[in-house]
């Protein structure tokens, strides 16, 4: 029996087991902020005497050396020292000797990583926040472009009634309005300075946490060392808000993969924002927007991830915690390089606004706003409702638009419509006759974009 | 082969279809924010001379008469009705004949349900803030009482260093503010009137969205009358705040739960909160806090549900998002019910302040408050560790604990100690001396408390 | 400050607490099989001689009595007695005396609702395995109807090649064909008797338990009572075949939602699976498809919540357990109304082949098939992709199609053509030559089919 | 205005469009299975008459070279070449010339990819059984060592009912069945050749796909070449079963980290699993185990992420398909190393039997066999409880445990009790009377043993 367990486990134990528990290989990227606070924590502890200045004077000088050798790739990081904070205090040692030992007083690695953690994301959350405004900007540029291209609304894939290219591609500038407002909201539970707080229970030397938060450029410190090393609430608040706006990206892509389609030949993509085939000319396969849609799932996973991770684990600092990097570093890579191949999607695509006025032709879906006349002329809804149905089986046996009608022939349905005016049941009288705030008339469609402008560049 | 499709499909196919479409057994719940949207739209119907007003006020009172009737339970929803709009609307007809149809002027249901949504929702995220704040008031007196508790402060469910029951407590009450904060925000989002806009496209009838909103409460319109329609952003995000929240109350009821069992026996849960047995007078089944610790899983799965429908859907509206509301009510209830029970919780719980301490004893989790003292009398880190190192070894030798150890022991290893005062290695002195911002200090906790009071007042 | 925890949690404790325990608001639908359960038990323990016959038949009789009673609506159960379990134990006392307390003989509450919940389960995975068969004998019929009809296969939601309905439709009957395997082999471990775990160790007396086995119906009982009481793969297993089988759906249903769109129009649904427009007549919103597509969300959810309740939960039962079975319950409902739903809109939609037929016009998706014959007349592909690159320019100068050019005008592009036959570059051409196995071929399609009707009527 | 979206991404469009789209660095891990498909493909190729019998040797020998150069890394993979399949091609025409442009007759990488993967996921799926298998045999190894230690079996984390460890221990064994069997199964969808499936329609060239079935090893060939290219389901199911697998792995380690804890201190782990302090002995983090607990999270994260790409996707191929590959490989990887350190684990973990007996005693967790004894001499329940109840006060009044009561002293409670064995009430007379099939008796627990060292080895 004992041939069974004898396995292939026996063989290099101690490499297997450091492999596992290891985060160098992740956490690399974290260098920059490490360093940076580093830098930070032993210029307090040099004006808090806690160690001398001469030795803070080292200190510094090693981590800028440090930095000048990990930049031009002179020095490297090594499984064998776990993390990046080990790694970094590896190559000080190296460098500058035991006076290395020193960094570490009154700092634990469970305040230091979320330390880093916290630095490296207000940075990230700026530039997804910047991208988004890149993304919007072009929304914006299209609906300037498009302000009074019609194309049929539609509920349910169905057309509905008429609006506004412009409108439409605004629908989206507010959506990701919102996914920014959510970014730099979490970004405030972001930045908040955990350094000073221990392994738990917060340090006796007498620490200035104010005079670090101050040189990092946080707005303030954390008010309990327990939960400072075991938060992680600003890591899934982010996943959130990111799973959000990929919920928003893929609605998007969705539209332009059927927008695309020949059924529906509303867009055309750049040759370089589509694959296509030597042989087949019409074939533009949609793939960047096919990729974006489906990065929604691993921005949906990595949430989930990490609501797991976290669930019912007790105080204070555990090892669960360390999956909470690759799960973030992904969403926001993921994140960046989507907002920039939809920017330059954007940049890539036209739109057929023949193609699109041509679709809402024989549609019907100005039938309500014939119904909405005669309401308005005071016949009651219901009766409303049985004239313009009549009119419309009428147009079906006839084979006629709605707009092909004449006020002469709409007469014949009802009185009333002898006070329409020429445009009526036409599409572009319909959408500008929708002039209720937020709606498609060209008034408010105008003030919309006014509105967005300025929402563009608020901060 | 034509028996194989001739099916259980094909009996009763309408009902079938019409109980799959139907909504009516979900949204009755929002029949008061229903009437409610409906009175300020008809008031403000009257108001732009949309309809008369003698129209108007026959339909408000019809909408009070019927609010009158659904209180009472004189009236009743019905499947053949659809939804909670159809319903309300067909008891309008029976109440006051055909005006009853004016009421849907310039509106949809697109519109309708996102208004009522909005509007049930403000209030219910109110009700879970209070809620919220009660269990972190408790947590206050909680902390209050046990200032000066002592345990075993963990990392790894190991004891590292001992910290205060009151700043253990109080890491929960951070946790909570955060969720407080991120529903008061998301709140905003949702306080938004999407109400005129139309099925998609808004409207031509002189509507004023201004009023409507005022007399709602709602603190601006939407911009966009498409994302109106289609926005379910403010649900997605209320279910993220309350996953997060579960994330916290999960791991307050985990270390509740590894408290409560006999080889830790840091707390008594009264009778009321756990269920015994009969014959097995030690068992005390903590079912309150394994059910919240539960729940977290129906309150993340909600979460999920809802980024699924979403993922991919285009402009406008879908019939895939009447898949909205049982994942919200599900997850608002479920907050509800576990924050009232926590509450209930904390009532009834006693937190054993001599098995806590006694836990310390022995532990080691002191020494480094020994190598501490070393290194701020300047030793160097590493020679100090050493020393520190000896020490425990005599220790587990002698059978002897930390604190035991005199001055004069101590001093036996490194002249260093004679400066040390007598309460050097113990458990007390520890605690004490981690004064930093944050720490476990009797006055940075005093502090904290403060801060805490203050922040459970602010909104 | 004492106020502020003098708050609404002090009302009502009791039935606060109460209400959070009680799972007969959901459990109650396990009835028959507790019912049931109880039956065998008390049969065996007769039989083994651990209580008198004549108590046994006494039980056995009380039993019978309370299932009329329920089944009539003559007897209700009551939150007061928190489980399905303790409510029909208590209508059994009120029945039958003091003696029903033995039917609880060698149970307990922790192995009695696992095997509940498995024989309610086994029923209801047979019942969602015949829903599906009965979609797939559907989709047989449809191929069958539509063996020869042709449309443009797609990929990226592009024309790429044309293929036969009949073939797309069995695609998903393939799909349903691994639903019915993986629920089948997971029935497999449902169909494991936990009965006789006792409450996590086993019991003492004399119980035979493969007897209550085979009076239940189960293929095997569990072996370790420890993991008998808080196994619960079973749950999970199902609920991942179930998300899965959505999987299907939704992309079915997308499917159907497109093709029902104006721009699309390959499918015409009926008035009894879609909601209409008074006034808009070709409006036919696709409420049942858009339905199915947005319930992946629950089902998907109802997955993670489950997962979520387990992860990291010690041995054995929980209380978090008890959270298994609200997903559980929603997701065979939801399954088995979305299965019939589907099934009459199969019974209720018809494909427009004509217009099918007219969307491969001039779409170029038979370029490959040109090339395809060079090749296979010894041109190397590189050279034969030339050639019909020139002839796809060709006709988009002069507006042709690939099928009006006559073999002579190929001819001029290669000599190769002279031996094409005349339906080269045509529609039925590509279709009908791509008799690989499993192609879509008339020959292979009629040999898929032929598969499938005896993988139909596989157990 | 124009500057707003002139920023960044204007750069290096086409690079990051490209990165964007690029699989190679991920895929590239499939470059083994890539070349074993396409050596199946070109022997088919030329047995079957498409190529020539040269023109097959000579892609042959080109395959082989590749492979030689790239185990010897004398090759490299480029970004600009996408993905693996387009990679391998580009060698093989460095290599053998243009004949290396036949390779591809008669496929699409729609159907390689799908190969390649099935092929890859095949051998994995192997490895994890293997893995877990070792497990398995470790569980048993330590089952028998302490096949008569006792320790508290716990509900609610409460004392129950003593248990023997063995027993607990083979909880997980069964758990980790079922995930075997699980895995065998799903394996066998998995385990069908997609190739010869084509882009989506299967091809005109006269290939065998048997062949190629044989030749890969594929148990069969499918059946639907649009289901073909666009199935997932058997890297959902493989995601489905891993996500069970860690709900086992991470209750493990659930128990090991609390057992860890020193108020337990039922294990001891070797240096080697754990990481120390070098000043505080007593201290060993558990990394490993809470490392297992916390993957948990990226392998659920990974299921959602794929049910999240699949839902609604449209047939055939979508390019949302190829984020079906990075989730598997990471739940793959993770499962492997998370299994192999587990092994070791259980090589460096001894449990410590005094403790866990000391546990157990007074914590009255066998009054329940007191009551059993009673009513299996015919007393009822109820009163058999009562009896119980009062010598449990007893003893609690007189700091008495039950196992030190003399048979006399309960035959003051109850004259039945004369019949008593001395070792009544007793934690060994309680585990050894549980001898119902599966219970914690010695006879049943060496059964279930002998059963698992069979299971243990069935494949």
């Amino acid at each position: 029996m004992s041939k069974l367990w004898a396995g292939r486990f026996s063989q290099d134990t101690e490499d297997l087991i450091n492999d596992f528990n290891a985060s160098i290989d992740f956490d690399a990227r974290l260098w920059r902020h490490d360093i940076l606070g580093s830098l930070a924590h032993v210029k307090m502890l040099g004006a808090c005497g806690i160690i001398e200045p001469g030795e803070a004077s080292q200190i510094i000088a090693g981590l800028n050396a440090i930095q000048v050798d990990l930049e031009s790739g002179s020095s490297e990081f090594s499984r064998d020292f776990e993390d990046v904070h080990m790694n970094v205090e590896h190559l000080l040692k190296a460098k500058i000797g035991p006076v290395a030992g020193k960094l570490h007083t009154g700092r634990s690695r469970n305040d230091q990583v979320a330390t880093d953690l916290r630095l490296w994301l207000k940075d990230e959350i700026k530039t997804v926040i910047q991208l988004i405004t890149e993304v919007q900007s072009r929304l914006i540029r299209l609906a300037e472009e498009h302000i009074d291209t019609v194309l049929p609304g539609m509920t349910h894939l169905q057309h509905a009634q008429p609006v506004r290219l412009s409108h439409h591609l605004l629908a989206y500038f507010w959506m990701l309005k919102r996914d920014r407002e959510r970014l730099s909201e979490s970004c405030k539970r972001v930045d908040v300075l955990p350094l000073g707080s221990g392994a738990l229970a917060g340090t006796s030397y007498p620490i200035d946490r104010e005079f670090v938060a101050r040189e990092l450029g946080f707005a303030r410190v954390s008010e309990n060392s327990m939960d400072s090393v075991s938060d992680r609430d600003f890591v899934v608040e982010t996943l959130s808000a990111l799973a959000l706006m990929f919920v928003h990206l893929s609605r998007f892509s969705e539209e332009m993969i059927i927008w695309n389609s020949q059924e529906f030949s509303f867009v055309t993509m750049g040759d370089n924002v589509t694959t296509g085939s030597s042989i087949m000319p019409q074939k533009k396969n949609p793939d960047v927007v096919e990729l974006v849609r489906g990065k929604s799932g691993r921005v949906f996973g990595n949430l989930v991830a990490l609501l797991t991770v976290l669930k019912g684990l007790p105080l204070a600092y555990n090892k669960d915690m360390q999956e909470d990097k690759e799960p973030l570093f992904d969403s926001i890579d993921t994140s960046k390089i989507a907002l920039r191949a939809l920017g330059i999607l954007l940049d890539n695509i036209s739109f057929n606004a023949k193609k699109m006025l041509a679709a809402t032709k024989g549609d019907f879906s100005t039938a309500t706003d014939l119904a909405d006349f005669l309401v308005k002329n005071k016949l009651p809804f219901r009766e409303a409702h049985e004239i313009v149905g009549n009119i419309v089986k009428y147009c079906e046996l006839n084979n006629q638009t709605l707009e092909e009608l004449s006020v002469d022939s709409l007469v014949q349905f009802s009185k009333l419509f002898e006070k329409a005016s020429d445009d009526i049941g036409s599409v572009l009288g319909s959408v500008n006759s929708r002039n209720s705030q937020g709606g498609v008339g060209a008034a408010v469609v105008a003030e919309q974009l006014a509105l967005a402008k300025i929402a563009l560049v608020e901060t």
